[in-house]
């Protein structure tokens, strides 16, 4: 499958703070769905998560997400992206997860961290992209 | 597996002009997500779409869905139902997608109607309920 890029209105959706909907595959084959913080990394969307949770342990015995990604301020504009992990890492994670928090909480740093919690970035290769009523 | 109803807050969440997301199994198996209008009745989400389109022919072959439905005005609440299709019908669709549009757009007809469009009603059965943030 050949990889694309998130430009353009798509990149600027996933700019503002708007929220992303990860769905990722159960053990079963059915879908995990959750709304995350998201940011675009050249051209690739940047997660963040803890280890342990359910959607980074999805992706890991399969790399295929869908990302959506809707305009809070006019919900019938939205970007679809459908890709594979590229990269996860433990690398920078911590200043990340600051860094989406001062984006979408104007806060310094990452206000609910946990004991003991392991952040992860989980940066997505988008092999389709398409943005729907811009 | 054991269903459940929609009810409460989570039955508030789909009765209010908040989007619900639809994903559903593309035949290998990658997840397609698309958001749509929504409302509740007898507890059950249920849906409206135009036969042909990508979704409601995912779920002819897979019926398994998994909706979720974010708060637009507290994008950190949402709910999330896994569900799969109780019922599939073209009885009372073109007045259900009124009424839909009157709910959203505050008009008294659906004006995107397509010539030819043939509108469906699909009802979900709810298997898992869980409200997030409320």
């Amino acid at each position: 499958m050949s990889s694309t890029k998130v430009e353009g209105r798509a990149a600027e959706l996933l700019g503002e703070q708007n929220f992303c909907l990860v769905s990722t595959l159960r053990a079963d084959g059915s879908v995990h769905a959750v709304p995350v913080w998201v940011d675009v990394q050249d051209g690739r969307p940047t997660l963040n998560t803890a280890e342990g949770r359910a959607w980074p342990r999805n992706l890991e015995r399969d790399p295929r997400v869908t990302l959506t990604v809707q305009n809070l301020e006019n919900p019938y504009e939205y970007v679809t992206i459908r890709g594979r992990v590229a990269e996860r890492t433990h690398e920078g994670a911590d200043a990340h997860i600051d860094a989406l928090a001062g984006k979408y909480l104007g806060k310094d740093e990452y206000p609910y961290r946990q004991p003991g919690e392991e952040r992860v970035i989980i940066r997505v290769e988008p092999e389709h992209v398409h943005t729907y009523g811009s």
